[in-house]
This record gives structure tokens, C-alpha cells and sequence, in this order.
């Protein structure tokens, strides 16, 4: 008897989790007048605002890597939102124009600040997420974009860098920064690598709160399996790197913007 | 009915797990002709063999610090070995002693990689331990035990400094580590930040597989509550490093020694 009402839990249990389903959507939203197109992932069994992740691209644009990433949160309980930094429709087909593209919103950061800022106000404005616990994320390109967020004083719960850029052209905008920072950087980045000392001075002189993680024989783009196997390219995906960066994201998460259970 | 059998369901596994009493021993064991005191921690309720951690204490020798990160390891199930370096009764009284103490032992790396060894030996060859998952870690002065230990071929599961310094008199020894390395470091350890770069460097030319984590603001001996809360003299307690680096530490051990359930 026992057994079988233990049983019945057990089974009931499985039922109500795999009612959690996950339910995903294309956003249009607009940065002034520019359409971008997102992608928002969240669970629809859950009824109150939870915690939400912003998820800023790598420089091929908006692509099935962060649309994985946003599953796997809204698995997690947050409404997770890939953005479009680039403009809808504008995806790059090959790396020639993807660093083109990168490189127009590396050299004007008051265009990638907008162009986050309109998708951190998409977020803030939905009634499922919890405005005052949206952390936003990145991956390459887009992880120079979530620290430029933080540099503009946008009121994030928390910032994190997978393998992206560290250059600042402002420096003193290190100061804005209103909530902890996770750097997860490959320690064999050769673009990134020079830019790491005058980084950590900046956020050091001003007191921003960071954790600073090098991944051992990890190269650019560590977490992107579509980036090959050969470190010796330059980019190349990192089992190790990519579970630990991730197990480390999970720990920054649950201190900053941790899901109610 | 269900409500009843369920409840006591609840009550029973609080029981089982409250029964997971904490045995702790002081441990008499020697190298060579020099007798030393450790301090070992295990759930005695556990009857087969389980990961251990080695613990290697700060300079100022096996202190109530190492003792109650043994019992935290122990309450998470692991056989948790708080060594003794210095000697049975060599406890130093003053920092001044302290100092020259384990400058002694930073000055013959030999000496304290022996006295590492024998404490490692002692965890192989206990029942309860699965020697196969045995990892080291130390704090301050420990934790350059610990890097230590590693540099000699110690086969470990994994090692990990917490703000230890990161000198090493035979760099080319970095080739002798046989697993995964986690250092958890105060971004403004002065003592320690000279070390950093040549640290790297020999761990990329070897190959060692690591980790580096910076805490912002911390300086040297962060997780020790006794160091104080002033930053600026160069040690001090740094509550948000200590438990971030806690809960690296944590998935390190998920990872190389992992508790079976």
C-alpha cells in the first residue's frame, strides 16, 4: 500500500514536471525606428514574474546557439530572451560581413548601448519577468555587448561575459556598473588576452564587483560547437570549458537572480 | 491517509540524515622520524570507501579554520584530512613566527612536499578512502602547498589554492600535474598579483588543465574569517568571495570526486 501511494507520488511528480513545457516565440520589437526580430523562450505553466536572462548574440547574428541557450534557461525557470542586435532579416552569411557587422557596433557603442537597451525594455515590460531581476548574457561579440550595458548603467541584475570582448573605449563608464559582473574567459584567447589587464584595472579602480574566470587551453569562442575542434584556428569549442563556464553561470544566477521554488 | 504515510515519510528521512553524525579524531602520524598531528572529519555512516580532501592549513599552522572546512566537507560526505606541516605541538603564536616558519618551508620545497606526501599516504591507505579521489587543497601558505603537491606528481584528483601563492623555484615541474587545478584568487592580493603571469605561463607551456578565478576586491586570505574586515591592510575577510569561491570549489569537487548518492 505504501509502495503503491509512494508510487503514485513518484508518477504524479514526473506528470507536473513534464508540464513544465517550454513554449517558444519570435518577438518583433522596434529601437526606434529599426525592426529586430528576438526569440523568447519561457515556461508556460508558470503563472507569477520570475527572473528573466537577456541573451546577446555572437557576431553571425541571432542564431540556433542562443536559441539552445534560451531553452535551456526557460528549462531553468527564466524567461530567457535572444535578442537581435543587427536589425531583422540582417544575418550575416559568412565571416567576411559578420565582422563587418560586428565591427560597426564595436565602433559605435552608442548603438549597441540602444540596441540592448530597447530589448532590456521588451524584457522589463513583460508582464511574466521580474523587472528587478533580468540578467544579461553574451557570447563573442555579444558579451562586449553585456558589458556595455553595464557601462551605460542599465539596472540589470547581473553581466556576463562568455569569451567576449573587454575593450572600452570609455573607461570611466566602469563606474555605472550596478550590479555583479562574471567574466568566463578562455585562458588561450589571443584577440581577447591583451585586452585583459587594462580591463581588470578599470573594474578594479572602480570597484565594480566581478569574478574573473580563465579556462585553461580554451580559445575565442570556447562555448560554440559550431566553432570546430582545432584550437590552433583561434576559435575552437571546449567541452570542458563550455560545462564549467556553465556551471559557474548557474552559481552566478542562483546568487543574483535566483529562481523562488 | 496519504497525508499521514506521506508525512512520515518526511520524518523518516529527516532521521536517516540527522543520523549522519560527524565523527572528528586528532590523527598522530609521521614523516620520516617527525611526528605530526592532523585532524580528521567523516560521516560515520557512510560504509564504503568515499572521495577524500586533503586540507593544508596557513601559516600560522592546523587551526580552527581547517577544522571547520573538514566537518563542512565531512557533512557533504567526504573523509576530510586538516594536515599538519609544522610538527605535533609546532603551532606559532605570533605572525612574526609564523612567517619565518613557513618561509622555512617555501625555502625547501622539497621538505614540504614530502610533508604533503605524507599526509596524502596517510588518506591512501584509509579504509574509508576511495584513493582514487583524493583531492588537495590549501589556504594562504597551504595553498602553494597544495600547487606543490601537484608539481611533484602527487596523484591526486584535482588541487586547489585558495589565495595561495603561486611561486614555483622549478617551473618545468608544472609537466607533473596529473589532474585539474581550481585557484581562487583575491584580485588585489599584492602579495600575491606579482605571481599571476609567470603562474599562467607555466601552467599553458605544461598543458595543465586550471582554472583561475579573480574575486574583486579581495584581498590576501579572504576566506579567513579572523583576518579581519579592513582590505586595506593587505589581508582581510571578503564575505562574497569566500562563498563564491566556496561554491566553485563545490562544483570542482562535483566534477573530479564527485559523492555518489
Amino acid at each position: 500500500m505504501l509502495k503503491a501511494i509512494l508510487s503514485s507520488v513518484v508518477v504524479f511528480m514526473a506528470m507536473a514536471s513534464s508540464e513544465a513545457a517550454i513554449k517558444t516565440e519570435n518577438v518583433d520589437y522596434k529601437e526606434g525606428k529599426t525592426a529586430l526580430e528576438g526569440f523568447v523562450a519561457y515556461d508556460d505553466s508558470v503563472k507569477t514574474p520570475r527572473p528573466a536572462v537577456l541573451i546577446i548574440h555572437q557576431w553571425m547574428g541571432l542564431s540556433d546557439n542562443e536559441k539552445m541557450r534560451a531553452q535551456m534557461l526557460a528549462e531553468k525557470g527564466y524567461v530567457a530572451f535572444a535578442v537581435d542586435i543587427y536589425g531583422k532579416g540582417v544575418r550575416p552569411t559568412s565571416m567576411e560581413e559578420a565582422g563587418k557587422l560586428a565591427g560597426q557596433y564595436k565602433n559605435d557603442r552608442k548603438l549597441y548601448r540602444a540596441r540592448g537597451q530597447a530589448a532590456f525594455d521588451w524584457l522589463k515590460k513583460n508582464k511574466m519577468v521580474d523587472a528587478k531581476h533580468i540578467v544579461v548574457i553574451g557570447y563573442c561579440f555579444g558579451g562586449t555587448g553585456a558589458l556595455e550595458l553595464g557601462r551605460a548603467g542599465v539596472p540589470a541584475a547581473g553581466f556576463v561575459s562568455f569569451h567576449g570582448g573587454l575593450s572600452n573605449p570609455t573607461p570611466a563608464d566602469a563606474k555605472n556598473f550596478k550590479a555583479p559582473v562574471l567574466i568566463a574567459h578562455g585562458a588561450l584567447d589571443k584577440g581577447v588576452n591583451p585586452e585583459v589587464m587594462p580591463f581588470m584595472r578599470e573594474m578594479d579602480e572602480n570597484k565594480v564587483d566581478y569574478q574573473f574566470v580563465s579556462y585553461s587551453g580554451a580559445v575565442h569562442a570556447f562555448t560554440q560547437k559550431g566553432a570546430g575542434n582545432d584550437p590552433s584556428k583561434g576559435v575552437a569549442y571546449n567541452e570542458k570549458a563550455d560545462h564549467r563556464s556553465w556551471a559557474h553561470f548557474m552559481d552566478f544566477l542562483s546568487e543574483v537572480a535566483p529562481i523562488k521554488k
